[in-house]
């Protein structure tokens, strides 16, 4: 399963909004029907719109060229459109200017969507190589509880911590996998619950606060999460809830593993406590499914993001090494990228 | 407020079912009638169960001895469709069984009313004494967190954790209360935040899995929940969620109290492990208000308690005493007992 590809000039979708109801492919073969999905979140997640983005391009040119029309013209209108569908999605944009690139410097039709699809493959490669180290740190581990989506839902075909638990589960079968629902909008839930049964993988959805209770009642071998942003020193921005499973796990003395591209590492950034954390809409915890719960005098609170100290993080697993030292050490390119895996050249973005 | 009240020959009661949308008190004057309404859950929580059974005892003596017809047949009659009504609570018969014994020890009309009515007083008595203790030891709190319903609403007029809150707040405003939704029953944005609001106390509602974050980052000052058992070593069972909390309050190093009669204090069981954790139905986590989240083939888990270890705990407050040493010292009834303030003799149960 792929949740975008393209294919023979079009790109395919998975219909997000309709999941975990229907499981619905979109071809889409026009940019304005593709920021139309965009915008109506039928595609989501930074590595996804990235391809989005890029894929895009390569949709307009390609039909540009066939029927004869500027190709050029083309191109820069539907860089325009697709940058605006989503103004603050970063990769999109990324997605989008690494194929007008490659058209601006003299590239053809055929280097434009080869440069498209290898923003996708890039990214199907990086999720795979890092889900595949995540497993070996943690192969006879038979007990997992994860958070939030971070399969390949939230990516293009293989996950992050989903794909680590993908790749375990291919070696062995796992014995459970507990799902967070992840409140506010149950990503676990959802979309976990989802693709753990699509892979056949036993899970069960507990809400968010029973992690801590079943990690020290030792009903969990390890935690295994994603990550929107990792600062130098280690420190882990990631859905909230992250942190408390951390400390849980660190009480209970087991492995609390981070999967996340070289992209999530923020060089610009020291300490957790120098990233903003976005509060989103308090609507979002005062109703659920359009109900609501609280009374309608009470306010909300809703940091969408929390920290996790390095100094509960057992390792960080990468395309392209297992972090277990803090400040993280500066990445020798050539030392540590594996032969025929590039690093995901994604900016870090926030999903 | 009063959840459950004696009044003229009548048991009234907040209809709990239509919180927070509506408050109405219902006035019940038949042992019929308040089944019904206690099998519906208007009337809920461990320590008012245990007084609409004393009060239900007291209606039908009542309305014998007014109505002319055998005061004994209508005590024995009530008591047994009392105690069948939610058999499981221990709360309930032991409300029941104190008002019978009055009756079969001899004891006249006024008596047998008296007895109820010293329950529902005894309880109120506790929970303000052990308020008035929580509040001194968290004098200069200004923001604090809680979790659950543990206000009049599980009680009879003054909660626990939340009647500690309530003592702060009366002592010189609170900043804030930050209050956990509760997944999954939410009682937390259902009861607590309405709690508040009526006391015009500032609070947010935030999802459970927030709190450690906020924590983390200082915007808390003081924890503080309540107990459905504690064990002689000290170690709490209360609300799932309740331990992920403590996690987080002792990495910040602040205050982790928990507020509960000393009924809570169970002496037949040494340590948490001991205790079995109920799990209860899992649709409560894989729906919420009716609507189903996860995919139709997925499980959930979902207990309803976790425990807290006792070194995780800063304080136990009770009628009685202020507990910072575990084991838990055995009570020395007439060192420590206040003045005018019984210890409430429920038993321990679950709420």
């Amino acid at each position: 399963m792929r949740t975008i590809d393209w294919d023979d000039g079009a790109v395919c979708i998975i219909d997000q909004t309709l999941l975990p109801q229907e499981c619905t492919t979109l071809v889409i073969r026009s940019v304005d029907d593709l920021v139309t999905q965009i915008q109506r979140l039928a595609v989501r997640g930074a590595m996804a719109l990235g391809v989005a983005g890029a894929l895009g391009v390569a949709l307009a040119a390609s039909q540009a060229s066939k029927g004869g029309s500027d190709v050029s013209a083309a191109v820069e209108s539907a860089a325009a459109k697709l940058r605006a569908a989503r103004p603050t999605a970063v990769n999109l944009s990324w997605g989008v200017n690494t194929v007008v690139a490659t058209h601006t410097s003299g590239g053809d039709i055929a280097d434009i969507v080869a440069a498209a699809v290898d923003v996708l493959e890039q990214d199907v490669r990086a999720n795979r190589e890092l889900s595949r180290r995540g497993a070996e740190l943690l192969s006879g581990k038979r007990r997992i509880l994860t958070h939030c989506n971070t399969g390949a839902l939230a990516g293009v075909e293989c996950g992050t911590a989903l794909g680590v638990i993908d790749a375990i589960n291919a070696d062995r079968p796992l014995d459970l996998v507990l799902v967070c629902e992840t409140r506010p909008l149950l990503q676990g839930s959802r979309l976990t619950a989802w693709e753990l049964g699509r892979s056949g993988i036993p899970h069960r959805v507990i809400v968010d606060s029973a992690a801590a209770g079943l990690i020290l009642s030792g009903e969990v071998d390890a935690v295994v999460v994603g990550a929107d942003r990792i600062t130098t020193d280690g420190d882990v921005i990631n859905k909230v809830g992250t942190v408390g499973h951390a400390l849980a796990a660190a009480r209970a003395g087991i492995p609390f593993l981070v999967a996340a591209p070289e992209s999530t590492i923020d060089p610009g950034t020291a300490a957790g406590a120098d990233v903003p954390i976005e509060r989103r809409d308090e609507l979002e915890v005062l109703e659920i499914a359009g109900t609501r719960m609280a009374p309608t005098t009470s306010r909300g609170l809703n940091p969408a993001f929390d920290v996790t100290p390095a100094d509960l993080v057992t390792a960080i697993v990468t395309e392209s090494r297992a972090i277990t030292e803090w400040p993280i050490p500066t990445l020798d390119p050539s030392a540590h990228r594996s032969s025929d895996a590039g690093p995901a050249q994604h900016p870090r973005s926030t999903s």
